[in-house]
Order: structure tokens, then sequence, then C-alpha cells
């Protein structure tokens, strides 16, 4: 009989094209869903909360899938990370209520974006941050965020081609905290919203860097939101910086273990 | 006119076959020479406090040199930054007294070596830990790390071979932090002696690893010391878990800058 899976990932996307699988390389879609068939013999399709783009981490990715396996979830578990490359780990395999949809249901997510700023440039940073050479000014850049919170209409972060209709979101937190470890100086942007649109949180962040580097004022950001251009906010920030830490659910949609 | 230079360095040992130049790969020796040369013109020959080996880290790895160029510090520091790699940093040039060696002139040296254990195993520490999915009894690791302490022979955790005089070296501090972050679990083993015998530090973590895996007991450590014999030691923990966290000299071997 079949049953519905919430599996939650953690991958360093350095190595990967992105969630979704494509010619070009290893996708983490089809990584997980090859150690499921060696482990299962089972050929299944994964769905995730959302693809992130080649170069993105996850913290805790969510996907959901249906299986007819007997494995429990600790096994399946331990199975599927004997299965995986080192970059990719299977936190857990929880049973989720029947029909339980990774994206569908999803209600929130939160985002983390990783700044090393001002030099010198870590080592251990590689494919891990994004450096910026120049001292960054984080109280203009908390001003700014401030602006960004809020039911509001986003489309001027949205990367275009999006299909999407409503660009209406609401981001519930957006927190930067700046810290000193050893000679190295870094900025980590947490942001957490009931959805995110095509490259919102990159472009969140590129617009904040802007503030933080003097090219654009924290009081800008109020005619940025109603321009509802693209043009009009800053870049999108690299993929590297990026994590995907948690997808939240409404706690009905999570049912106990067999 | 030539004068000396205590140059610290940071790096990922990871893409380097270790400090010291060889045919089969870059070393750290060569590309900070090379760096070196194509700042200044000159061929110099950089001296390290220690030569770590392939795969090792540095937090803060000492070096000597004597030139004659007249960049000043920061401008050195900014332009050799530039030349590296990003897996190589140098965090600081300082003019110290005539003639400062960076390995005869050293009295003491800090590692670190960074265990995480325990499943999972987090995709962010490839490289950068030893991973070992049994738990440890970070107990007993501790009982047998105060047996480690003080003026002792270390003979029976230097890899043979070695044409070191005396085996005799004081471990002033070996402190244990164990930390969950997350899902994953890690353990920080913190040395500081006046000296370390050849692989001694990764000696002294396969040693204590055994313990944390009930394959020896802490009472056993005092007998292995007194054993002065390669063989009656644990495994040599592997590189990468390995970081030089700093060297210290005595502060008159230290000048202040021009």
């Amino acid at each position: 009989m079949k049953w519905s899976v919430k599996l939650t990932l953690a991958y360093h996307g350095g190595n990967y094209v992105g969630w979704q699988i494509q010619p070009n390389g290893a996708s983490v879609q089809q990584t997980i869903e090859q150690a499921w068939f060696e482990v299962t013999g089972e050929r299944i399709r994964i769905t995730a909360s959302g693809r992130t783009d080649s170069g993105v981490h996850a913290l805790g990715q969510v996907c959901s899938c249906q299986t007819e396996t007997n494995l429990k979830s600790g096994t399946l578990v331990r199975a599927l990370n004997a299965m995986t490359p080192q970059d990719l780990c299977v936190l857990a395999a929880e049973r989720a209520v029947d029909g339980f949809h990774a994206i569908r249901d999803a209600i929130g997510k939160t985002y983390r974006y990783r700044i090393q700023f001002d030099s010198p440039l870590s080592p251990f940073e590689l494919d891990r941050s994004w450096y910026l050479p120049r001292k960054l000014d984080l109280d203009a850049m908390h001003q700014a965020a401030e602006r960004l919170l809020g039911v509001q209409d986003f489309s001027s972060f949205e990367t275009t081609g999006s299909t999407r209709n409503s660009k209406v979101r609401e981001l519930s937190a957006l927190t930067l905290k700046g810290r000193q470890k050893g000679s190295y100086k870094f900025l980590t942007i947490d942001m957490t919203a009931n959805g995110f649109l095509y490259n919102m949180a990159r472009t969140i962040v590129g617009t904040l860097v802007d503030v933080g580097q003097g090219r654009r004022t924290s009081e800008s950001i109020s005619d940025l939101l109603l321009a509802c251009d693209r043009q009009a906010a800053g870049m999108t920030a690299p993929a590297c910086g990026l994590y995907l830490v948690s997808v939240q659910y409404r706690p009905e949609h999570l049912a106990t273990q067999p």
C-alpha cells in the first residue's frame, strides 16, 4: 500500500546543476531518486518544496513522494545516506498524511544568505558565501530591511519570465546579523515569507547590499516596491551565498510514525 | 637594505600537496613565493614555522623571510592576496627583528582538530573534519586528555623516521569541546605545546578517539607514554581535520612597523 513520505535533505549546492534533472550534470533530484531506487527498487518521482538553483545550498529542503516500501524511517535514512555522495544528506524520512505535497502544502519558507565582507577573504568561504571586499553600512541595511517587511507586491524582486499570478507575498522576518570571526567579517541575512518569487531572496540581498555600499538609500526601498519593475531593484546576489534553511507546514500535515 | 618579515597565512589545505615544494602538485610555499615574486620582483625563500602535510589547514601559519622591498605592510598584504588563489590568504606581513626565523624562534604552537561524529554526516564538512559514524564517550576522552598534559616523552606519538633528538615536549593545554550544531555533532580538540613531534597532534587525536570509542581505557594512556613505541598509540587521524591555529613567539621577536 502506498504511503506519503516527507523527506528532509541538506546539501552543498556547489557540485549540483540545481534541484531539477538536467542534461548537463548531476541534479539533487536525480541523485536522491537514484539512491531511493538503489535502496528500495522503486522508481519514484520526488517533489521538492522549491527548485533550488545551481550552487544554492540547503540546510533543510523538504520533499514529498509516494512509496510502497516497508522500510522503517530510521532504516530508510541510513540506507539512503549510504548511497548518496558526502555533499548530500538525508536528515529525516517521516510518514506524512495521505497526499502530502511539498509545494502545495507549504505555508512558509526560511532562507539564509551569507556574506563575507571587507578584506581579507577567508580561505574557507569559497562557494559558501558572497565575498564583498568593500565595507558595508549595516545600520543603513537594517533600516532598508524594515521597509521590506509585511504584505507587499514583490514584483520588483522577481526575475522576469515567471508565470506566477500574484506577486504579493508576506515577508514576516528579515534579520541581519553581523559578526567578526577572527580576521574575517560576516553578515547573515535570514528571511522568512509565506512564499518567495523566483530569485526574490537573492534580489533582496543584492538590493540590501546596494544600500550597505551607499549606492541607494534605505528610504528608496518604498519607491522601489511601488515601481513593480525588476530593473528598479539591485542585482541578483550570487547563488553560492544562499541556503534554504527550512520549510514550514501545518502540523496536521505530519502524521505519527507507523 | 634587507629586512626581516613575519608573514601570517591562512589556507585550506585540501588543494595543496602540503607546505613543501614537491613535483606532484602546488605547494603552499611555492604559491606564496610565486605571489611574492609577482608583487616585488624578488625571488625569495620563505620558511614556515612547520611544514604542514597535504590536506592540513592553517588559520595562522607563521613564516619568515628576508626582503629588500620598499612596499609597506598593508600594501604588501593586499598585493599578495590579489595574486594568491582564494584558498590561501595572507593575514599579515609585519616587520620582525633582524634575523627572525619562523622555526628557530618559535616557543609554542596551537593546533585544532575537528571531528564530526554520530550520524548524519554534514554535507558541509567534506575535507574539513574527520567523520566518525560512531558515538564518542567524551567523558572518557577528557580523562585521557588529562594524562597527556605536562612535560613528557612523546615518542609513542611520533611517526617513525624522524631525526629529532629529544622526544620530550610540554603539552600545556589539551581541551575538548563538544557541541551540537543542528542535526550534527562536533568535537573540537585544541592542543598547545612548546613543540610537536612529526604527526604528534594527529596521533594524539587518533588515540583519544580509541578511548572515545571504547577500544582503550583512559588509564592506559600512562603506560602508552612509558612504552615509547609508536605501535602502542592509536592511528594517525586524517589530515583534513587538522588546523594550525597559531604559533607563539617571544614579544621581542616582533619590531614595530617602520
